[in-house]
C-alpha cells in the first residue's frame, strides 16, 4: 500500500477530516492534512463550542471501518433512553430496543484519538495552524497562513472539512453552487453539572436527560469523570434579558427548579454569562463539488442542528461513503467527487430537515403522552414487522438506510400509525358508547357526536 | 437643506445605489459614493452582463421621485404586448389595459443619467475604483482598495448596493443572516438583431418579442438606434454541445428559424461565442441589515431571475421605499435600518418566488390557447370589478401593491378562475351533449361522461 497514488488535500482537521485523511491514507494516497488550530491534543485550553456528541450507529460504522471504533467505545457511556424531566415528575422512553443506545462521547478526545491515528499513518502529514486564506477549486490549490507568510500547496483533490462555516465552500460560492443558512431563533450555552459531594453522578448516568419546556428546553449527556455537560437552548431575545446572577437563579427556579441544586447555586451564577450563546445553523448545498477534483464533506456541505444528534454521525458517514467510492472507482477523482454528490447530497437536505422537525419533537412532543403512545405503537409495529416497520428515530439512529429514504418511509408510516390509532381510538369510544345506549340509552346525548369530534377530543386529550 | 445630518457610505455606483445617494444627498445627508469598477460614463467598452431592462410601474415611480422619470422615458420604448413567436405563426398578447406598457430602456444610459444627477447634488461624492475589500457593520466602516492602497471610511450608515454578488452582504454573513442562492439551470446569452438594410427595425418596435420554446427561450427588446437586443434561455448542458458556427446556425434553424436571417448567418455565427452563457441566480436574505447601521439594498438583498422584469424595478423601489423610512424617522438609522428588513423582506421573497414561476410561463405557458383564455377572462374579470380584481401580472407591473400581497391575492383570483372556467366549460360541454342527446341520443355515447374527464379533456385541449 505504500505506493503513492496521487495527492490529496484535505483542510480541517476535526474528526471528519482526520478521518477521511485516515481512509486515504491507508489507500496509498499522499495526503496533506491543515487545521486553523493549533494542536488539541497539546493546547491546554481548547474552546467549548461544541455541543456534546451521541455517536450512533453511523458515526460508529465510520470509526469501525476506521479501526478505532472499540477504543471510542471504551471511552464512551451508552445512554439506553431519553430520561424526561417535567414538572410533574420523570420518566423514561427508550431509544430502540434492548441493547440499542447512544453512546455519549468527548467531541475532544474523540478527535485526538482520531489525529494520533492519522498522524502514524505513514501516507498522512499533519500540518497545524495553518489557515486557509484561498482556494483555486480548478486545479486544485490551496493558501495557507502560517506565521504571517503564505504557502500554496497543490494537489489531485481538495477537500473541505472545515466545518459549518468552511472557508473552502466560501471560496466554491463564488461558482454556480445552491446554497443556504438558516438560523433558527434557539441560541445554545453550555453549563456543566459537577459530581456529587461523594464523587458519583448527580443522576442516573445511562440516559440522554431532557427538560423540555416548549420555548426552551435543556439537556445533559453523561461525561466519563461523573459530569453531566448540559445545554440549554432558548431564543436569543430570552438571552438579552437575563443580565445578572440573580435573572439567571430566576429563571432556572422557574423553568428548571430541580436543575439548580445538581448545578450549584454560584456555579450556575458565574458559569451562565462564561460565553455568550451560540447561534444554530442549517446549512444546505447542491452540489458537494466544484469542478471534478475538489469537494466538501461533513458540516462544511451540510450543517444540521443538532436536535437528531446526527451532525456528526452524517459527517463520520461521509467519510465512510466517500471511501467506497475511492474503493469502487480508484483513483479516478474526476470520476468519484461528482458521484459523491449525486449519492449523498438528497440525504443531507433530509436530515437537515429530520434534525430540524425533532426540534420541535424535543422541546415539545416528548412531554406529551400522545408521543409515549406513539412510541409504543411504533415499538409494537417494529417487533411484529421488524424489517417493513422501523420507526423512524430508529432508522435515523440505528440502520444505515440513507437518510431521504428513512424520511420517505416515516412519512408513510407516519400516516398509517395516526391514522391507526385516531380510528382505534374512534371505535373504542363508539363501541363504549353504543354500549352504554344499550344499557340505559336517555342517560347519552349521541346528536353531537361526530367522528371529526372524537379525533379532535383525542388529540387534545392527549 | 444644505445642513450636513450625518454621513452615509453607499456601495456600488449601480442605478439602486446611486439613486439612493440621490434621495439622501437631497435630504442633508453627506454622501460618499464607491463604485468599484471606472465611470461608465467615460468608459469606452462596458462588459454587457445585464440583461436589457424593462423599466415598469415600480421603477418609474422611484425615478420620478428622483426627478427624472420625464428624462428616462425620452430614452425608452414603449412595450404595449408581448409579440408571440410560435413555429406556426406569431400572435400578440397586451401587457395590461390600454395605455399600460413596459419601458424598453438602456441599462447603461439610465446608470449613466443617474450618475450624472447624483454629481450635480452637493452633498453627494462619487468614487470610483474602489473596492470593497472589507466592512465591519458595527462601526459601520468599510475598507476599500484602490489603485493598489487601501483607505478605511467609517459613517453613520453602510448601505451597500453591490449587485446579486454583493461583497457586501459577504461579510455580513458571517453573522446571524439567514441566506440563499439557487441557480437555475438555464444561462443566458446576449445576441443582436440590427437595423436592417433601409435602417428601420427589422420587427416592429413597440413590443416585447418572445420565441417560447419549452426548454429554450428567446426574447428580444428594441433599442433606440432601431436595433434589437435578444437574450437567448438555455440549458448549460446545452450550450456545452454547440461549438462551432455551423452548431449555432443548425441550432437556430431548428428551434428559432425565422431569427436567423434577422440577426444575419455570420453575425449569428460569431457574436454567439462572443462571451460564455452567465448564470442566473436567485438570491434571498433575511433581514437586509447587519447591527443597527448596516443595510442591503436592490440585488444584493434580492436578486430574481429575470422573467418578471422586476429586478431593478425592485431595487428602485427599495430605494423609494427606504427614502420614505428617512422621510419618516429622520436621521435615525437605528430605527431605519431594521425597519426597512420590517417591511420589505416578505416582498423581496415574494418577487423571487413570482420571478421562478414567470420563468415556466414565459418558456411554455404563453404558447398555448388555455394561457390566452385565461388572459382574456382575466381582463373582462378586471373592467368588471377594476378595484378588487387585478391580474397578477398588472399587480406586479402597473401596481405599487407589495409582491407579497399581489402573490396572495394573485394565488385568490387564480383559484376562482381556473375553477370558473373548468365550471363554465364543463356546464357547456354537458349543455351540448344534452342538446345533443334530446335530438338523437342514439348516436351519443355518454356513458363514460363524468366531470373529471370533461375537466382533463378541456385542459389537454387547451
Amino acid at each position: 500500500m505504500a505506493e503513492h497514488k496521487g495527492k490529496c488535500i484535505v483542510v480541517g482537521g476535526g474528526p471528519v477530516g482526520t478521518l477521511t485523511a485516515v481512509f486515504l491514507g491507508r489507500r496509498g494516497f499522499h495526503v496533506d492534512l491543515y487545521e486553523a488550530r493549533s494542536d488539541i491534543r497539546s493546547a491546554e485550553n481548547v474552546s467549548g463550542r461544541s455541543i456534546n456528541l451521541a455517536l450512533s450507529v453511523r458515526g460508529l460504522s465510520a470509526l469501525k471501518h476506521g479501526g478505532i471504533e472499540e477504543r471510542i467505545r471504551s471511552i464512551g457511556i451508552p445512554m439506553h433512553s431519553r430520561y424526561i424531566h417535567t414538572d410533574k415528575g420523570s420518566y423514561t422512553i427508550p431509544y430502540g430496543k434492548k441493547g440499542q443506545y447512544l453512546l455519549s462521547t468527548d467531541r475532544l478526545e474523540l478527535n485526538r484519538q482520531l489525529l494520533s491515528v492519522a498522524e502514524k499513518s505513514e501516507n498522512v502529514n499533519l500540518y497545524f495552524e495553518h489557515k486557509l486564506v484561498n482556494c483555486d477549486t480548478r486545479i486544485p490549490s490551496a493558501t495557507f497562513q502560517k506565521a504571517g507568510s503564505e504557502i500554496t500547496k497543490t494537489g489531485d483533490v481538495l477537500i473541505g472539512c472545515d466545518g459549518a462555516y468552511s472557508a473552502v465552500r466560501r471560496q466554491m460560492l463564488k461558482g454556480r453552487m445552491d446554497f443556504s443558512q438558516f438560523y433558527i431563533e434557539h441560541g445554545y450555552k453550555e453549563l456543566c453539572i459537577p459530581p456529587t459531594a461523594d464523587g458519583e453522578y448527580a443522576m442516573p448516568p445511562n440516559h440522554l436527560h431532557i427538560w423540555p419546556r416548549h420555548e426552551y428546553m435543556l439537556i445533559a449527556l453523561p461525561n466519563l469523570d461523573k459530569s453531566f455537560t448540559c445545554t440549554l437552548f432558548m431564543p436569543f431575545s430570552k438571552y438579552e434579558k437575563i443580565v445578572t446572577g440573580n435573572d439567571v437563579i430566576d429563571f432556572f427556579n422557574v423553568n428548571f427548579n430541580d436543575v439548580v441544586p445538581l448545578i450549584g447555586d454560584s456555579l450556575l451564577r458565574t458559569s451562565f454569562f462564561e460565553l455568550p450563546p451560540l447561534p444554530l445553523v442549517t446549512v444546505k448545498c447542491s452540489p458537494f463539488h466544484h469542478g471534478k477534483t475538489a469537494l466538501l464533506l461533513g458540516d462544511a456541505a451540510h450543517a444540521v442542528v443538532p436536535f437528531y444528534g446526527q451532525g456528526l454521525n452524517a459527517g463520520l458517514e461521509d467519510a465512510l461513503i466517500f471511501d467506497g467510492l475511492v474503493d469502487k472507482f480508484g483513483c479516478d477523482f474526476e470520476q468519484i467527487v461528482p458521484k459523491f454528490s449525486e449519492v449523498r447530497v438528497k440525504a443531507a437536505h433530509a436530515i437537515a430537515d429530520l434534525s430540524l422537525y425533532n426540534y420541535m419533537e424535543m422541546r415539545s412532543h416528548v412531554a406529551t403522552p400522545w408521543f409515549l403512545l406513539r412510541k409504543k405503537v411504533d415499538g409494537f409495529l417494529n417487533f411484529l414487522f421488524p424489517s417493513s416497520f422501523i420507526p423512524r428515530y430508529s432508522m435515523v439512529t440505528f440502520t444505515r438506510i440513507p437518510y431521504d429514504q428513512a424520511l420517505k418511509r416515516a412519512k408513510v408510516q407516519d400516516k398509517i400509525v395516526d391514522n391507526g390509532i385516531i380510528i382505534a381510538g374512534g371505535l373504542m369510544l363508539t363501541a363504549i358508547a353504543f354500549a352504554a345506549y344499550k344499557t340505559d340509552w336517555k342517560s347519552f346525548d349521541l346528536s353531537n357526536l361526530t367522528l371529526d369530534r372524537v379525533i379532535e377530543k383525542a388529540k387534545h386529550l392527549w
